[in-house]
């Protein structure tokens, strides 16, 4: 048996074979992958049987039980998926500049697949599925860790995964790895990985951020907002706030901190009281909050730096937009913040001024995701400033190569006093 | 004084100030700039007259000292590469893709600024004025070290920038660095800096890249190739190869390792080997290339990962463009790698094949260059998979945000068998 690094290196050559491939071969395969999830069935719920029975045994919550399950619907789902990844557009050697230097010397920015990418997620065999099917799509070769909790089903899908797509990628390019001492070996190899993209807990992916040199995108806190302005419709805010609190409270997009304009804040916050009330919600509430929702508890200066990842929400007065814009800045995590307003010198403000990778206006935070974005679906959540921003699809996956084809033009021709001058035209391109 | 950890934490306010301002106000500003390098120039060439000085005392290479020398010339032409800078379309605010996801709900991708950027840079005090202005441009903050051989010029150049831009930017968003013990301490300093771009010696970028969580993009190796293939013009070969190594050598451009198809090797190598003589250019050869040079020098296996940075060139004759292609993916660094061929198949294969920043045909490897390629000016070239990749230009210090605006959206319309689909519609953007 190779060992770790082996096999990682050996995935340089699967990410070559993979940039090199067709449209078609990798389109073929995808839907091969799709075609063996449904043949194959009885064994991946076999696998997944023993890991459910295995996380009952060690007495995990149901939530977790819930993400683990492989159910039908979701393998259904999960098929679903592969054949709509195998009909988006090929993202490989899209033209995203054409500019002619001089003229018959052309430059052009071309899309081209990372190369290898590790990956790093929950307990969910269909997230193991998605991710497989956008690195294929897109070229990269992948190291897949998935949850623990999963192992047994992981182990399978990677090995049906790997059949399915053998007789159209003749090289190794999927490789799952399983303990935290593989995760750690792998950190350490700047050289044969090209990205990584964790998910996972706060703690966890700072980690990983902390004990790697290899680039990594992904997000640690989720600590999103929704500011109700002093324009707001106060209807919708109550909505909005219910929708992003409770829709999914877990999910790294939900609302933690709802900022309140005073202006609003006699209509909004008796509504919110009720509506939170009604859902389960606890509120951690500043002084001016309390006075409307008396069932809330005193907010600490902790909470408004808090992911509550439950049925909590921390709330606060401000006394003006300004004021809004610099909490989100202060105690916000740059994930997804919304304002609720009528007011279009408002909405631009806030767009303008909040340094998040989505910023909204009159829609639930909830929406951030890339499959709800039409990106396909995604990766992960980046709050990186560098690379993909946001919900990371297809795109995030690939880099650019520069291409520039000539008749033999020299720097020399082009320098100095009489050097040639660069006439640098764009192009009209795909 | 204030340590340097609270001046580079003052810095974010900068960079908000810089993000909301006005594409006028920074033009101006700008302009302001270069108005005031013209009328300080005594204070810039005294300061600059100290610097070589103390150079010439401690006895630096000319070329230093060449590069170290801010003259007219160079004064003049920074000005102009600033006024030129100010009248680039602004690189903030731009739409990159617009989507309907539903009616009237619209997402958005947006250009920003990324926010505070370290900058580290040989000893030059032009690069300082250029690097600076495409900050200001594209709405960055900016932490400066510059060879400490420019130290005085450095520091007056930061002072005329600083000062001219106060009217315009009411924030401190430039500041110098200038010790060892600076640069360790800010690299340390991942959240107050969100990107660094090290330009220098392999061995310093490396360092860099290697003590620090902040993200990085650069290039530490430039080992590029040009591959004379059995399909190519022999005349152009020879002028692309001259043009690439010996045009500037120290480049990180130039060419270091010459590929011969053995079908070329003898038409090729011996003009090559007459070119390179009347040029002071030493060929290390493999066996093959000494039978047609017997000039040249045994190569090593060294030889051919060796970034010579003067009038050296490792030269090796190849079986196949395929095994070009190997050649370069196992000993290059991803940099600029060039092929000489009349066949289309050729450039297609190595175009696709060939994983690098820069791939070009038919022309010099020291076309790699961000004034060349049309992109204003760069502050560097990066030969990272993440981000920007080849030269970066204004548009390398840009991140983007996702704005979506809707009338009262909530996830829970959109979910469940029964949940509104979304018809993601593709918009016109500019």
């Amino acid at each position: 048996m190779a060992s770790l690094e082996e096999r990682i290196r050996n995935l340089r050559k699967g990410a070559l074979v993979l940039s090199l491939s067709s449209d078609d071969t990798r389109r073929n395969a995808l839907i091969a992958v799709a075609d063996a999830l449904l043949s194959r069935k009885d064994e991946i719920k076999a696998a997944n049987a023993a890991d459910i029975e295995r996380a009952k045994e060690k007495g995990v919550q149901p939530a977790l039980l819930h993400r683990l399950a492989f159910t039908d619907d979701k393998i259904a789902s999960a098929v679903k998926g592969l054949r709509e990844l195998s009909s988006l557009p090929d993202p490989v050697g899209r033209v995203r500049e054409k500019r002619e230097l001089d003229p018959g010397f052309v430059l052009e920015k071309m899309t081209f697949p990372i190369g290898v990418i590790a990956m790093i997620f929950e307990a969910r065999p269909d997230a193991l599925v998605q991710i497989a099917g956008l690195a294929l799509r897109s070229g990269n070769a992948v190291v897949l860790k998935g949850g623990s909790e999963a192992e047994a089903s992981n182990r399978v899908l990677v090995e049906i995964i790997r059949e399915a797509t053998a007789p159209y990628i003749n090289a190794e390019w999927i490789l799952g790895i399983e303990s935290h001492a593989d995760v750690s070996a792998m950190l350490r190899l700047d050289k044969d990985i090209d990205l990584v993209i964790p998910r996972g807990s706060n703690s966890f992916v700072r980690y990983v951020m902390d004990h790697t040199h290899i680039p990594v995108i992904g997000h640690s806190d989720g600590i999103c907002s929704v500011y109700v302005d002093a324009f707001a419709d106060i209807d919708m805010a109550v909505r909005i706030a219910v929708d992003s609190k409770v829709q999914y409270p877990a999910a790294c997009n939900a609302v933690e901190t709802i900022l309140v304009h005073k202006d609003a804040a006699p209509a909004f916050l008796p509504r919110l009281g009720e509506a939170f009330k009604a859902e389960g919600v606890l509120i951690h509430g500043d002084d001016e909050t309390r006075k409307h929702i008396p069932g809330a508890v005193a907010a600490s200066e902790a909470d408004f730096h808090t992911e509550f990842l439950g049925l909590e929400c921390a709330v606060k007065v401000v006394s003006s937009i300004e004021e809004a814009i610099c909490h989100i800045a202060e105690h916000g995590s740059h994930h997804t913040d919304a304002i609720v307003t009528m007011s279009e010198e408002s909405r631009k403000l806030f767009f303008r001024s909040v340094d998040s990778a989505d910023v909204f206006c009159n829609c639930s935070t909830r929406f951030a995701d890339g499959f709800r974005f039409g990106l396909g679906a995604e990766v992960g959540i980046s709050t990186s400033k560098i690379h993909a921003r946001g919900p990371v699809g297809l795109d995030g996956l690939m880099t650019t190569k520069w291409l520039l084809s000539g008749n033999g033009e020299i720097v020399s021709d082009y320098s100095g006093p009489d050097g040639k001058p660069f006439h640098h035209k764009e192009l009209p391109h795909a």
